[in-house]
């Protein structure tokens, strides 16, 4: 793979962050937890109503691992060096996160009480609220990725179409529809990758285009990092269903064994324990493997794939 | 006004069709229909779970006036010879209309059985399928608006912005969040006006703006087409309260006498049938005065204030 000229002529601050990307990934995580809290603030932007501002901010600023914005983010700078400028693109993609957490978790679909270790949004807001909160955060990151001013409309158009096919028909949406039919039943291992590709692959293979498009990559540089994208949802969501058979109730911040109660297909119940942990690892190889011709500046998105490996929350 | 060169030089076609406005609006809504149907067609696209298709279309294809698109297209065709160019935005806008209506539909919100004369999404569909079609749909949209090949960035990023902040939290699902904030108590007709500017009025604002946007129109005819769109959609809520409580149950499709049930504060319950009536129609009045710098082009928007006018459904 070539090698782009905008990352060879990138800052020292860049390269240094490569160098050390523990404090690559806290920095990026700070900014985006500072701009997530000026984009749905305390005081509600005009025409917010408090109750529905609230909601939001319940849910948005609840912690979480960002993980989305900072494969966005990771993957744009492992391209050219970004200078800062995809924050709100990272921002919004938290935003759709949030709404599908909103709504998943609600009574006519998970009904779950716990989330983060916090009541669920409708807990604590009603239903409706929930419904509204997580279809304001919806519409919003739509709203938030049009306004960027530093960013051509080219660019935020492209990355406008990735995210609505991955949050929608082809995409999240479509997989929860998938994962509340196969509730109760036996599924394939085939049936089950469809699922889960849709269900929180296709957010992730997003957030990795949407920062090689943001960046400028070639069209090589885009199959990796899809191909990079499609591995790590997959070992992501193994290790999730792993974590619900002997994870931490605590460090997980909902009750384990959540899949059975539900009834659920997973890849434990599908493969067993063991199988389904070598599977991750497998998965994870795979995920750094797509990364082999980015050379130095693959440090960033491998630092994620090590901390997947490590996960236990 | 000054008048746009590109409406000058339009074809013979559109010179006879605001001779024709009655062949004008058939034309159009066949068109939307058509696409709609082509947009989320009965065979689904790939990747989409055929009952999440067959919910979105259920209330998609409805029927209905399809006020929006043809706001959305007669508002282009004013400006400049659109040449049918932008329906796939003015589709993009009747699937955010869809969607919010299935949502608002839902029992934790109106908990309403009947729309257009057919029992609501959710109960054919069942709740979470409801949530899900529309929360598919909203996404959906900006899929839609971000596709379209015969339009610039620039163009579809103002109005993907546009749509996106007349749905969230200062548009549609603000407006819902107050409507709720305000059933079984007495507000003031302030109050009233801001909920639906919001709750309905917004999407309306965004349906002509952005038919202007598309169009080219320059500052002093975006202006005059907003405040058409705020009046016009003031006029729309106006005369929804009067038909809830004199229309048709038949040609309304469903019950008359809902807000009332609802304990709804409405123009009606404040000012009285009678002068609820002549607002309606004084606003009418403004809303086509809003019109006069377009000259004889105006005739397009012109024919759908006197529509409204003699609304019964």
């Amino acid at each position: 793979m070539r090698r782009k000229e905008g990352w060879q002529n990138c800052s020292p601050w860049v390269k240094v962050m490569v160098a050390d990307c523990g404090r690559y990934f806290a920095e990026r995580r700070r900014e985006v937890e500072a701009r997530l809290e000026q984009l749905v603030p305390a005081q509600p932007l005009p025409g917010c109503p408090a109750t529905l501002n609230a909601a939001m901010r319940y849910s948005l600023l609840a912690g979480g691992k960002r993980l989305r914005p900072l494969l966005l983010l990771a993957a744009a700078d492992t391209v050219a060096d970004s200078c800062g400028r995809f924050v709100d693109f990272a921002c919004a993609l938290e935003m759709i996160h949030a709404f599908s957490l909103i709504h998943d978790d609600l009574p006519a679909m998970d009904d779950d009480d716990y989330r983060r270790g916090r009541l669920t949004n409708h807990k604590v807001f009603g239903e409706a609220m929930a419904i509204l909160a997580g279809d304001g955060l919806l519409a919003a990151a739509f709203e938030v990725m049009a306004a960027v001013p530093a960013v051509g409309a080219e660019k935020k158009i492209g990355v406008i179409r990735e995210i609505a096919a991955a949050t929608g028909l082809s995409g999240m949406v479509a997989g929860q529809v998938l994962d509340m039919e196969a509730e109760g039943k036996a599924i394939s291992a085939e049936q089950l990758r469809t699922v889960h590709a849709q269900k929180t692959g296709a957010l992730f293979v997003a957030a990795v285009r949407c920062g090689g498009i943001l960046a400028g990559a070639d069209r090589e540089q885009l199959a990796a990092l899809t191909e990079f994208g499609r591995k790590f949802g997959l070992a992501f969501q193994i290790s999730d269903d792993v974590l619900d058979v002997c994870g931490d109730r605590d460090k997980l911040g909902k009750p384990v064994g959540s899949d059975d109660k539900n009834a659920k297909s997973t890849y434990v119940t599908l493969y067993g324990l063991d199988t389904a942990r070598q599977l991750a690892g497998r998965t994870l190889d795979e995920a750094q493997a797509a990364l082999d011709g980015f050379g130095p500046q693959a440090a960033l998105l491998t630092f994620l794939v090590e901390q997947m490996r490590n996960r236990d929350h």
